[in-house]
């Protein structure tokens, strides 16, 4: 049997206890097998700043090398201000540079908007898909994933309480692993 | 004769000889007598993590202090990634929070956006406006401001060689000015 | 006492039950005094095509004298695949041209949208936004308007029945009429 | 040999003399052997309106049933006010119902957008990919192609003038060719 797909999992906010780091979480737990899905940090990043890469922060490298090494990527991510968080931003356009030597390049991805509220971060959903049309990130169209009332979703172990929704991440998963595959054979 | 207008000018790169620094420094020479630009600085402004905010670090409480009383914000800005540069999205978002207690709240603004390419930095100035709506930032509409060929744009005292831009520009910020009276009457 | 402000509504839907025209029915209704809204029909609009502008259908010359006419203009729109529907894009093209006498220009608006989904329609507000930054059309930015279960809105009479959702509207359409007022003095 | 790929192409413009009818044009003079690209035409389409559907008009179940044929969806298209042209939005529509029966579901595509000015249809181009995540069509990432001084693009005999721009396309249309087999085999 081959072996599972690497996947970088970034979750947008930097808060203790975000919805979105449970999610992503509960998307590791219900992952399929040809999946294995890792969170990798993104606050330590020093803000991009292009006179720095003269001599790299070692943040900065691990990170890159670290998406380097990944299959794919999935991004869980919170909407503030109608737009991308600015540390999730903040890690794309590190791993985008220097130029010519992007980590993203090629990868297949998927993203997954949670908020609070009804929209489910609908707007940062579609910024981000524009940075990734640039990145040259396929990304998988659908199902779309805009998850609204992140807040109210776990139950005490940090599973999805709610079993539409539980099954509506578990088919997200499996259309994400096709994705994958169709895009990594042709890469 | 009334006090002038205090700008508060947000750059969106933090490259020291960002191109983008210096159309904003450019700006401030030719500004109407009615208005005062001033560059705040963004790059010192942890990423935004809302666990911070219990105990918010003397950097963020001073940019909100700052922006608290500017009377207008006008961002300029390149595009990372066909959007707005991490720094400038984490000073949006820093500037944004506590809940309810926003320093963008109702201030006048402007975008305008460069780039080195063709495009002008299109699809970040499109994005911010989108932020801009959440933050209630009303944004003068015309003239839009996407300016191609920023690295080209300089005279060797860094003003604008151009003479043709450097009309755009000083029309750009008469409108501005406007605008900024419109809507501070308003407030 | 001056006369009303007279506000051109654009409806997105041409359905004949369309939701959205029964919301754009109760925003009538709900209106302030200073307020005269108007729904204005856009289904019978050809098709945006240039060529037809050396003798241009009547049904266009009647309808950019009527956006002509109007102190403002308010879209209260659904999505159609995550964007603008067709016949409201069309309707702002031809408003639109010819080149040089757009028939929106400096008039202060407003976007509402709805659907029957959680999402509210918030692709297509956004996207609306963005065609009324170059038609230099100012946009009220708060509060936002986006209207989810417009499908179970609505009262026997048309009225709006949930009292929540009606103070939401009420509350938009005096936020709004300010909005008028302070642009259309600077006009 | 296999059969070339069936592309249908959508041109943005009902302009006789549009030139992105001309780059379309160009586009199947240069395609390789492995696609045959045809232009199918939407300015006949009656303004989508769902009371229609009942009992379609014939030109939109010829257009449906002409999509449906297709392996590939390619959009040409300049930008009008900013975003999608209207009658490209309105085929789009009225490609996506009814409900549950979307002719363009699945089907691999590209966007190219095109403009006389230096922006190259940005607006237009993203706008219109926003669509087509909704509609299930996956869009080539890289490269990404905003067509600028599209009016100045052509020989006497409708070629492309410029050889770099030549290069660019021809380019473009083998990663498009490689980007339908790719998506075609995992459907």
């Amino acid at each position: 049997m081959s072996n599972p797909r690497d996947v970088a999992v970034l979750v947008g906010s930097l808060r203790k206890e975000s919805f979105n780091r449970k999610l992503a979480k509960a998307l590791i737990a219900l992952a399929p097998q040809s999946l294995k899905l890792e969170i990798v940090e993104i606050g330590n990043l020093q803000l991009y700043n292009q006179d720095l890469d003269a001599s790299p922060p070692p943040e900065w490298t691990a990170f890159r090398d670290r998406i380097r090494r990944a299959d794919s990527v999935l991004f869980v991510t919170p909407e503030y201000n109608r737009s991308v968080p600015a540390p999730l931003k903040n890690a794309i356009d590190v791993g985008s540079r220097p130029y010519g030597s992007s980590a993203w390049d090629g990868k297949p991805g998927g993203v997954i908007s949670a908020s609070p509220g009804a929209i489910g971060g609908f707007g940062a959903n579609h910024h981000l898909r524009q940075s990734l049309v640039f990145l040259n990130v396929p990304i998988l169209q659908q199902p779309e994933a805009y998850i609204s009332g992140v807040d109210k979703l776990f139950d005490e172990q940090g599973g999805i309480a709610n079993e539409s929704t539980r099954g509506f991440l578990s088919k997200y998963l499996t259309a994400y692993a096709a994705w994958i595959e169709r895009n990594a054979a042709a890469r």
